[in-house]
């Protein structure tokens, strides 16, 4: 490990998360698949709450397969935008590496249901033959802004 | 070529788009100009559509003089904010690059009519002398918002 | 000075401004302090004026534990969504540099007045120990849409 290999694993990263971006608002699924391990975690921070004193997380999805239907079937059939900014990635080993990312997404449904979300990726990677990969992403968020016909109160949805 | 030397490349590409868009958005017309090679080409999809089945594409625009004419014909009145984000540069040669970006754009004209647009950007580089320039930029789009006094459907204008 | 020696820089400068944004946004303003140099100074030009005909610019606050204090008076009960882009950033010394981020802030107070801003930092950077910090931080405006119950006209606020 030195300066240079850092450098070098960071740049792999910003790539992993670019492609993540890009294939998950394109719907390549297939594609969007190979970003992730195949023991990979996925949680969800619901709630919007700087202290964290009323979050409420969802349960975490495990496993790079689980991760994508599960995420499939929520937007799947939504427009979405999803940008990332301003990573902070410390490469851990020669095989791991953790990332925080502050990230804005926006989602609409089919029935003109949209959110419009703040938030930070916290993440961890691992290298997997020479490709790096997303083995762990919690987001979580510091707004969302609702609109169009929910049903209830959003918040709670 | 080695990692090192696309590493300097990719930073000089990245600072390329920086001016880009920056020199577009505070209207230095001159220096915008000096992103392009002379015989850049312009292509905007309009249509959001993320399979392209109803996609609609303007006709190319050739050279950097024509592409600075045409954009400001259409914005030079409009307040604006372009941004990226997740560059993903490949360096092909000593000489040239390609590269894609997520971005977001408002555009408001004086008349109050304004876009909100989200999409990516699919770029050619080339390294004239010692300076990196665009030479060849697609517009496609994940998602364009309007709102304000549209005379008919901007979807189509 | 040189290249290799430039990328490190350029990278701790690009991690230093993402802690300046989640801290802020986190609201860990003993943490955001610790991204000032002591002698540091915040300039933000309030007025939306690309030539600047009509900018208008506050007093400059001087100093890292005033700048805290003046921006926590500001946003410290508002929800904040702080993010930067396509960062031009020079090195000039061992120990000197400055750098332009495009930025996109929205700020909510608990009344519901909320701004939704675009714009540019213009900064200056100094290595303190092993540490850079900022120096100089000024907030251009390309553009600032307000929402919610202002009292007056708030781009006179």
């Amino acid at each position: 490990m030195n300066e240079a290999s850092d450098i070098i694993a960071t740049t792999a990263i910003n790539r992993l998360k670019a492609r993540y971006f890009r294939y998950m608002d394109t719907k390549d699924w297939r594609a969007w698949r190979d970003q992730f391990t195949d023991d990979a975690v996925l949680i969800i921070d619901h709630a919007v709450s700087v202290e964290g004193a009323d979050a409420r997380t969802d349960p975490p999805i495990t496993g790079g397969d689980a991760i994508v239907a599960h995420v499939r079937s929520i937007i799947g059939s939504a427009s979405t935008v999803h940008h990332g900014h301003m990573a902070e990635i410390d490469i851990l080993s020669n095989v791991t590496a953790r990332g925080v990312w502050a990230m804005e997404d926006i989602v609409e449904w089919p029935d003109g249901r949209q959110i419009h979300g703040y938030g930070h990726y916290h993440e961890g990677y691992r290298l997997v033959s020479t490709s790096w990969k997303i083995a762990r992403l919690q987001l979580t968020r510091l707004r969302i802004d609702f609109s169009g016909p929910w049903q209830e109160d959003p918040r709670r949805v």
